[in-house]
């Protein structure tokens, strides 16, 4: 994952344009299954117009003694996204109503955009803005904003159980040279679809997107919602997922659903801790899968979650912020979340009253103090509450082992035909 | 309102009796729409008759020194409340089973009745009790105890939407000379109805009335419970509201009625910090609005509640307790309480995912770190939660803002078409 | 009860033979409507057969040295339960295969069964094996393991008021010489039968089983269970419930049926406290009322649970254990958990508003600070919430009094005809 971090990391994106679709033939390389679509520039999606698309070759400053500044091919983000093109001279007076720098972070290069306002601007760490002399600055944009389109990746699973009900994963593509904001998402998610696709007797259908954010987003719900809607029991917004600081969960409006109980459950069996934060902190495409008639329940999973650590959003949150067993870690968790969710079947006792485990041979006919072996503990507490109406996922919570734990208890004790799988909205894999 | 105060004070009130007719009288100078009611001695209400009336036009004891003490025309708590006519001398033995006095606080004359059993009595401060010597004891009560009426306040004002919907106000007149636990009351429902009246497009219709406390609830509601039941949407019973050293709220029998809801969240944004008492602590005509087959969810609003302050109940609760700024804090915190419930519309979105509040020139186009500003994040946190079924003081809550501020956030959002209003049981006004 | 608990001791009791015979002979002394039930051998119950009859008449072991050891006459827990005839001599090695002993706890002779396998061994101090020397051993167990049945005691007392509806008590008689897991259990239950025969106006059927843990409760459910779970509104699990060291709680499985409502009341009120243990804590025969499809809501109370206390399952827990107080307060405790279901009943005001307790003389005329009596105040408390749907224990844990004090008023407020009782599922007996 880290190699291909690095393969996405240099390359100039926006939300339109070439470096898009650059982004996405690379995950193409990596996922065959994957669908390139463009949607034209102006088509009314919601609230929005699709914009123009934007590309640019090269854009820099020359100050007055000459020297080349904020090149635009040396790092991507020394350009204000949708920078509309410029070629002139000017007072370094006018020039600063144009340039973003950060007091606070000198060595920093912010990421700024401005993709619905014709405007254009440099970014610069403030340590070099505090360097420039009055003077004469030759700005060079070499940009186009024309029609053209906006351009997403999809990949469709069939479920192996016939069910239309699918699992939905949502990333961004979007940002330039950004690594836990950006990169660490779509590497995250390939290796996840590479594992649903090796996953055999999937439950579930799975719908999974590479988007430019909140854009994007609002693009694809437009042509897709009411069709998520009506199938769609748990989604996952895959955002900042690189670095080794922490682990945050924001949950759906409800903070109930099986998207929340799947991946709150994962977390807390396979993390030391980690951060809950409210609906309120939202601030990715969880906005738009969970807004009022949409209604699609979509958490989103981060490591140290976008707004909240200090390189966010800057030439600072570069690759060194990744490592390869952060972001395997993050795969891992999400892979347990999927797995969660595709194991959360309804059991019903097939016996009235406790089961005779020992003509089974599953548990000691001996009985004496502290003697009781954990299988048999552990198959009569999950049998006590396997009504036929608690899924899986309730029985482990209530009595506190992992999904993974349960399940391998739950295929003991169905082969035993101790219990049945209830149908439960799909057809079963068991 | 502090001058209406001290005209009102000296007044002697009791349940019935020209007192309460008094008072009444300047209430309607004050407010012209005031109804004055009068019910006969002896109608049956529920399980109480209205008792007979009562009038006092002096009374006194004359020592064996020849000194007029307790004498009634001075201060009419000395005289035990509806005392029967007397004009005896006897000893001091006889004298002092009809003599109360508080020995905890010596300089306190206490408020004494006998409503249902005919008695007299006199009440007098411990201190000048102590002094009393043998001896015959000239006692002259000039009562007058028959049929007669009792008398009470109320004004309807109708609603500017048409709705028969209903807010219920409730404040008594039947203490004597006593100031938080009497006086403040009507006072501040004074300025209250003011208030309402001047307040243009009342969406709902208001009923507020002014009576002697208990035994009129009762009467009140015999004639009215089932009109009141059907439609009070939210009540507040207004007593003690006259001193500064705390604010109190008694919920209702449920405790999650718009009553409760509405004057929690006006408290929260609005004082510093406020008693909650349980409905265990009731004690004043909420009793009666909640009790079961009356259901109707009136919660109580006090500054230091009535059982709970040292002077309560004794001539120690005079004029000195009350002041002009604690009427005023009582009044602004029950007008804003008012204005959330008149202010408790329900939103639907009328966009689906995010408002593109750039285009209506609601938020700034450029994106950088922490340039959010605060109108364009409120906007999308309100309109995040407006799906048709929540209240705003429902989102007011969930995002932590007060009523007041969503209040001027939906207006814009209504008037740039984001949001409109659901019809939610009245005509609305926006 | 303690003069009982000693003469049940010493009976050789497992889950069938001889000793529940004459265990439950001596019950039916107490109780003659005892019916004693016999259920043969094999005979399928649920996922179980009924086991074996299996009785002992003698066994022990004779030492290398000519010592008799282990022998089951002077103490039956020598003896492992259900072991099958042996007339040998072994080497101690041999021997060792067949020896259970508790190592931290030197003194004590364990407790060790082995229903469902055929095996024999004898349980010995572990004091006393550190002594053992290489030698041949004889080894004799005169007992046998042949078709007979299960026994086991019920007794149904009918209701006063014509229900069907019951309370449910379960306590078992399996275990040989143990003090407060068995014997405690059976004599507290035969004094509560007493009790409830001698109660007249029972509103509620009573269902009461002595019954070998575990299979008897399987077989009991298994021909019972229908009729059981139509009828029965609570029960109990009484076991353990001899020693003075703590009161102990395990719910339902839901956790708030009466049965864990009316329990968790008196044990509020009678006890200065208490261990509520988790459903996951279940060990006894709550585990199959509580089973899915079962579904029959029964608590288990104890004193020291089972498991949780040093001397369970060895020679330990003997009469030493137990106290005739002990005893004594689990009866009283039990007797008002009864009395808590049978006045469970649903009160309705009969007034509106507020009732006038003065003319009923139960309220004082003379109105003065703090001079309200506990009786009215209680009364107008019990009204506010007596809406004809909450029952008198929701209301008792609303305003905070104990069953037994609420119903004495409400006996009160119903002669008084302030309240009305509500046909509630049975017959009412006021």
């Amino acid at each position: 994952m880290y190699d291909l971090a690095e393969e996405l990391f240099p390359i100039p994106r926006s939300i339109t344009g070439n470096g898009v679709r650059q982004t996405l033939s690379i995950i193409k390389r990596e996922l065959p299954l994957l669908k390139i679509r463009e949607i034209d520039s102006g088509t009314k999606v919601f609230d929005w117009d699709v914009p123009l698309e934007w590309n640019c070759n090269d854009a820099y400053i020359i100050t007055p003694e000459g020297k080349k500044i904020t090149h635009f091919l040396k790092n991507n983000l020394h350009l204000v996204g949708y920078s509309v093109p410029v070629n002139r001279t000017i007072s370094l007076n006018e020039l600063n109503d144009h340039l973003y720098s950060l007091p606070s972070k000198e060595n920093a290069i912010p990421y700024v955009t401005s993709y619905y306002k014709k405007n254009w601007g440099f970014c610069i760490t403030h340590k070099e803005r505090e360097l420039l002399k009055d003077g004469q600055y030759k700005v060079v944009i070499d940009s186009t904003l024309e029609k053209g389109s906006l351009t997403y990746g999809e990949i469709i699973i069939p479920s192996d159980s016939g069910t239309e009900k699918e699992v939905f994963l949502s990333t961004y593509i979007c940002h330039p040279s950004m690594a836990n904001n950006e990169i660490s998402g779509p590497v995250v998610t390939i290796s996840l679809v590479k594992f649903i696709l090796k996953n055999r007797d999937r439950r579930y259908k799975y719908r999974i997107i590479f988007i430019p954010e909140t854009i994007g987003s609002i693009a694809y719900l437009s042509m897709n919602y009411s069709e998520m809607k009506r199938n769609i029991v748990a989604g996952f917004n895959i955002t900042c997922v690189g670095d080794s600081r922490s682990y945050s969960y924001i949950p759906t409006i409800s903070g109930d659903t099986l998207s929340d109980n799947a991946l709150k459950h994962t977390l807390k069996h396979n993390v030391d801790n980690y951060i809950t934060y409210s609906y309120m902190d939202r601030g990715s495409d969880e906005r738009q899968y969970n807004s009022p008639g949409i209604d699609i329940p979509v958490a989103c999973f981060c490591r140290s979650k976008y707004g909240e650590y200090p390189e966010y959003h800057t030439s600072l949150d570069n690759l060194s912020l990744l490592s390869p067993d952060s972001l395997y870690e993050s795969y891992i968790l999400l892979k347990k979340t999927i797995l969660c969710i595709e194991d959360d079947i309804v059991l019903k006792s097939l016996i009235l009253c406790e089961p005779n485990l020992g003509k089974r041979g599953l548990y000691s006919n001996i009985s004496q103090v502290n003697s009781r072996r954990p299988i048999s503990k552990n198959i009569l507490d999950i049998i006590s509450y396997c009504n036929g109406d608690r899924t899986l996922l309730e029985v482990a919570n209530i009595i506190d082992i992992s999904m993974s734990e349960i399940k391998k208890i739950a295929t003991i004790m169905i082969s035993n035909k101790l219990v049945e799988v209830c149908n439960n909205n799909v057809n079963d894999l068991y």
